[in-house]
């Protein structure tokens, strides 16, 4: 009965890939949280078919045998560990698969909730979502973002789950995607005005909790048999990753993370070795690598410790099931109607855009500089009709031609439009050094 | 004697990473080509430590071993592969190793070129680079759009070698640099004037020639026997890949990519096998998983066969070694000086970039728009200063809170420079409308 929920779910072509948001769906699951219980929202993302679903149907393994044996400390048996127990991890629960194409789309949730007893004597329920892989060639980067920062809004704890590196892109992915989140949540903080808003870098409340970099087929591990050690490993490799730079663009990548979540961490996990990634691989416990096992042993541990734990925050309170479900509704609609959010685009759309604006700024503002030293505001002399018009023909020219020699990156129609904006604002301005010149006209309504 | 050679280095902090062309270095090589002699250039590029270096070594190897038989039809021996004649692969040619870190820096070229015979008769000289890894967590984007942009520029055949698949983001930052290095061969193209400067899409002519996706630790295969097969299922992932797609941002990433090469494709290399990836692994071909051996075999064929290997074409002609020397020397002095490139910058930076300018420009649209109806060009009547000037306040006060409200996204500092400059625009602006109001002021002059 226990089942992935979709919380989320993305629409085709015919649709313009709609963001759709299932509040009774994830009613549904959050009904199961006793009143006023608190929540722990553990979220993978990640690149596709990076492993995200297949780490998650451990999770569930794991969080099923912990509920049997009652307690971290009895999960284990004298002579056999608990993940000995299982024979084989089935691909009923977040479907994980072999294949090169995408799998899972939109956003999922696991229909039922886990629940631990905290050291404070709380009882906490415990949440796990599978995402839609990133960069799967077929989805637009407005949904990337709204995806991304979805996970990160309604989670405590996410997990970025990357390929054997942490690498720069990564964290350039991270710091804006996080933005977009940390956008919402401002939205949705009764207590800042518009014109109180703060970026990240000023707000003293981090908005999110934990981020962890999981770093799936490490292939760096110095003794592959201190497993203390390569832990020690993981957290040093976390902290030279993200030390501070000092080129800007490194180091406010940097400073946006550190700004968007309390804690960053990771852990590190090494290949499940050659059978796991054939085609005819069913998911056998018997045929992953033992390192791999011995590590997702540590790491399900570690992820689901009372002392790892914490219940949702959420503008600095910890929110019951009923307030989060609210809450995830209110960021949902703000992605579904991208409402204020400026768009995400690729880097080479952002980089020309940024460029083409750059040209038309300066070609404007070298016309109306020459401009105003001929006829602008503080200028006293009347001058002909004749020569102001010689005068602005030849710095249309100048202008177009300095908007010609900058505006030579990326798409030919961008540029276009660009361009055409340059004369329609030009030819505005020139209205106006006119009509400023007639007002100093002596004859003025004499003629 | 023969060694990797560095003819791009990279500063460090201390002199702001520059970007150093090594001219007299390139040219010790391109000397050993006999003069008028077509060049083949083989270059490699993709993220940090994801065996680059390793495969090089491995296509010198191969290069040496077609040099002592004559011919890729008498490499193999009856009995013996060529490369079951190879115990190992030394680490003294491009220096591949393992550990967490980047280890090659700048760009790099085999001292030695390698010479085969055409169909036509005619000898091509090969030339192979090693370029640093991208993302490597210490290098800016303008640093990493030079590498791989000199990269594209100065190769004939240039492989892009990517983790496990071909990803959206792998493509987006494809497109962003050949963009930077189309742009350098427009420099250099003396036919083309700046006012006819043309961007990839509407040039006739392809800038490069070959994009190969070299996808590491492939794990689709259908059936690792059959190699015919196993090959045609990577042209088969390429074309699903690149096709045309309806949403847009994929869709102009994939005509960029198409613009700018001749011609795109893919080869799949599997796993290298568990002992390749531990610490202590020292190149032994033994230790070698044997489909990744044999798909190795296949690739150097392929790669280096009489019928893929292409002279170099610069501006739609053959270039000799002396002219290719001549070009790159000028392709790197451009991105040394970093001449006219628009900055390459983080997708946070570029987005946050791209919402402040139009936060800025909509801002002050909505200030003149109100303006002009009060006091613009085509205004009859003089209204009183005092007047103008409560609407001045009142409209500077709604265009200052239409920014805040769009301005909200990346660093605080970037969003107050723009929110200082929608002031400075509106004062001066303000003038302008004070001094076209006074040009109506019958008394003018009178007072
Ligand atoms: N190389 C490697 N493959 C893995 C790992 N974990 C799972 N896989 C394989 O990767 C494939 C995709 O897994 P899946 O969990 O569906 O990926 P998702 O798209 O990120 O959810 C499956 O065939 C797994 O067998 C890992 O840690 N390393
Ligand atoms: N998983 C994997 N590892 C590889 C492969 N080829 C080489 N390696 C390992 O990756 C490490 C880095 O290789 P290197 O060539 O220096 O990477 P580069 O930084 O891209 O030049 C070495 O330790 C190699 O043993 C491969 O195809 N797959
Ligand atoms: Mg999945
Ligand atoms: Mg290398």
């Amino acid at each position: 009965d226990a089942e992935p929920i979709q919380i989320v779910s993305i629409g085709t072509e015919d649709d313009k890939y709609a963001f759709d948001f299932h509040e009774e769906k994830l009613n549904s699951i959050m009904r199961k949280i006793p009143p006023g219980w608190k929540v722990s929202v553990i979220s993978v993302v990640g690149a596709f078919r990076t492993g995200k679903s297949f780490l998650l149907t451990w999770f569930l393994t794991y969080l099923n045998e912990l509920k049997k044996r009652g307690s971290a400390e009895l999960i284990d048996d004298e002579d056999q560990k608990w993940f000995e127990r299982i024979e084989s991890i089935g691909n009923d629960a977040f479907h994980w698969k072999g294949g090169a194409d995408r799998d899972t789309t939109g956003i999922w949730m696991w229909s039922q909730p886990h629940f631990v007893k905290m050291k404070n004597g709380e009882s906490l329920a415990i949440i796990l979502v599978d995402s839609q892989g990133m960069f799967d060639n077929e989805t637009t980067m407005s949904l990337t973002s709204a995806i991304f920062g979805l996970s990160t809004l309604l989670s405590s704890y996410q997990i970025y789950n990357v390929d054997k590196r942490i690498q720069e892109d990564n964290l350039q992915q991270l710091a804006l995607f996080s933005e977009y989140a940390r956008l919402a949540v401002e939205g949705t903080d009764d207590s800042s005005s518009p014109a109180q808003q703060k970026t990240a870098k000023t707000v003293d409340r981090k908005p999110f909790q934990t981020m962890e970099f999981l770093v799936r087929d490490w292939q760096h591990f110095d003794d592959e048999e201190d497993y203390d050690r390569m832990e020690e490993e993981m957290k040093e490799y976390m902290d030279k990753v993200i030390a501070e730079r000092e080129a800007k663009d490194l180091q406010e990548t940097r400073e946006q993370i550190q700004a968007c979540f309390e804690k960053t961490t990771c852990f590190g996990l090494s290949h499940p070795g050659m059978p796991v990634i054939k085609k005819n691989f069913q998911g056998e416990v018997s045929k992953m690598d033992e390192t791999f096992l011995n590590l997702l042993d540590r790491y399900c541990k570690r992820v689901f410790s009372v002392d790892n734990l914490k219940p949702k925050v959420i503008h600095g309170r910890e929110v019951t099931a009923v307030e989060l479900g609210s809450y995830i509704k209110a960021y949902a609609e703000m992605f579904a109607s991208g409402a204020s959010f400026p768009e995400a685009s690729t880097m080479l759309e952002a980089t020309a855009t940024a460029n083409n604006s750059n040209a038309v700024n300066l070609a404007v503002n070298q016309y109306k500089d020459f401009m105003n030293r001929i006829s602008g505001p503080s200028c006293n002399n009347f001058i002909k009709h004749k020569e102001l018009e010689d005068d602005h023909k030849h710095l249309l020219t100048k202008a177009m031609n300095m908007f010609d020699s900058m505006a030579t990156f990326g798409s030919r129609q961008s540029i276009e439009v660009a361009r055409q904006s340059v004369l329609d604002v030009i030819d505005k301005e020139f209205e106006v050094y006119t009509s400023l010149n007639e007002g100093r006209n002596p004859l003025a309504g004499l003629e």
